[in-house]
């Protein structure tokens, strides 16, 4: 077993504290990583609170640099500068994952933290932590001219916007709005703009077009103002929702295009919609999350070419409780990433 | 104003009364038309029912023959056969007018009964009669070789399906799965068929396997067969869910393959999904209704071409309250028309 600490909740109590954690001896195809930059995804607000009986590590958007490999890895070597997301390996064999969508694999894929590892059973733990062992599969190379700490947040909030955002065919001559401005938001505005797409965000707050702008926005739509949602009716051919607590979708769907669609990604749970206001202009509701290999390195490609990265906090990871703290009041533009450096003192 | 009669439910009672009905005067571009046949569909089975202040005359499917004409009328004269559905009237000047999708109206189209005249602002009153007075530009020509009778419920039935098939591209190539085989579901298989689809019938009764590859399917998945279901997890990329009555819409969702939609078409109020039901998969669902004059004038061309009409019981209409109620026990194979010739005596 390797040696390395974390930040870990024990299973009664959803404070994270500094633990010391063990990682697997690296199997054949597996890289170690050192951790330099974690994200902080609403997920890792929420899990610490989930009922469940082991301990755990959130943590699953890194950047970091390859320390070790297993004698079959082929395609990195200590030194290399990586990146992981929220899944760490599937069945590879399902139909899903013969199309690279291993985040749909018939088996589930397995979770970067809160998961099962497939060969030995073990609770995955996740990456607000200083080492994290990886199948190479699961590791992707980080470009140049990405800023590490700026990029990690691409490997969870970013594929999540990217794949829905490619999949609906946003580009040149589309009509996207982005509805909420937060950590998932921000990176679906820049993804758009740079894919080419007119982009508008959707808020509720006012005091936010100046950085709807900023991030190359069109204008921003205030979802307070019926006169603005009337004005605006039909008229997106995408409507990216990244509200993350549940709301009535309906004020959205009618801001859908003909044949347009509504993705929602801003929480789980059950959605209730209306036939009527999918019916009335044949639009669509669909939702997305996470994505599969080939989309998260075309991603990380698209990003390096086009300079597209997370706008960030970043602070050192003995912060960690005042961040999930101030992520549960919204208070962060737009991603807080956790420094693990200071996990070497 | 002009006389004919009908059948008619009076504000306190669903049931269906032979009645003296009264039209307008043909406006200048009014065609009259003598009712032929009108197709029975879910709509005129539960609109007696609902609350309402006023006289109900349902039908909103039907065949019949110019008898007159407004003197502004150029694309019409009297003997032609004519085809009418569930909207007699448009803005027509919204976008979705423009498109040719008058059914998604800004303004709201005028319903074939049940709605208002946007002129001089009386009810409109539907088709169980022996005349009905129409706008010549929500009247199409029944193209030649389409049976009347046959055709009727082409003009609700039919392009309420028609137009999410070709909306979602089925067609040589594509998996199409339609479940309920009854009066929308089987004018769905006839058209997936004829549209080139490899067509699936999703049915709880084993019994319409039969029917079902008499239709053109290329087999029948039994809805009560979790082996079944689970065989055929994201095998098409559209599933028409025609099931007149509210259900769970997760088990259909799974049969639904990657970046493929459900469209619901049986019913409409509130629809429920787990997100993570359209999650995996990048799922869409959405739902559908009645037409536009373009697909619905695209369609009847499309029937004649390829022989596609309902398979009808022919009823005389003065047993039209029989009619609704076998309607209501789902005895019907697989579209009652009534004949309003009956009317005349």
């Amino acid at each position: 077993m390797r040696t390395t600490s974390g930040w870990l909740a024990g299973p009664d109590d959803p404070a994270l504290r500094r633990a010391t954690l063990h990682r697997r001896d690296l199997r054949d195809d597996d890289l170690a990583v050192r951790v330099e930059y974690c994200g902080v995804c609403h997920t890792d607000l929420h899990a610490p609170h989930s009922p469940r009986d082991t301990a755990l590590v959130p943590g699953h958007e890194f950047t970091g640099v390859v320390t070790a490999t297993g004698p079959a890895v082929t395609r990195f070597a200590p030194g290399d500068p990586v990146a992981v997301g929220n899944i760490v390996d599937s069945c590879g064999t399902c139909a899903m994952c013969r199309r690279g969508q291993e985040n749909f694999c018939a088996e589930f894929p397995t979770l970067t933290y809160g998961g099962t590892d497939r060969h030995d059973g073990s609770p995955t733990l996740g990456a607000f932590s200083r080492e994290y062992v990886v199948r190479e599969d699961f590791a992707y190379r980080l470009p140049e001219g990405l800023d590490p700490a700026a990029a990690a947040p691409l490997l969870c909030a970013g594929i999540t916007v990217w794949e829905p955002l490619r999949a609906l065919g946003a580009g040149p001559g589309t009509r996207v709005a982005v509805a909420g401005l937060g950590g998932l938001g921000h990176l679906a505005v820049k993804l758009a703009v740079a894919l080419g797409a007119e982009t508008t965000v959707i808020s509720r707050s006012a005091a936010k077009a100046a950085d709807a702008k900023r991030l190359g926005a069109r204008d921003l739509l205030l979802s307070t103002d019926p006169q603005q949602l009337a004005a605006a009716r039909d008229r997106f051919d995408v409507v990216l929702d990244t509200i993350a607590v549940p709301h009535d979708l309906g004020p959205y769907l009618r801001l859908v295009a003909l044949d347009g669609t509504l993705s929602q990604v801003g929480h789980l749970g059950s959605l209730t919609v209306e036939a009527m206001d999918l019916l009335v202009g044949r639009k669509k509701l669909t939702s997305a999350g996470s994505g599969g290999r080939t989309e998260t390195a075309a991603m990380l490609e698209f990003c390096a070419r086009h300079g597209v990265a997370a706008d960030v906090e970043v602070v050192p990871s003995a912060q960690v409780n005042e961040v999930l703290d101030r992520l549960s009041r919204n208070d962060v533009r737009y991603r807080f990433v956790l420094d693990l450096a200071d996990l070497d003192a």
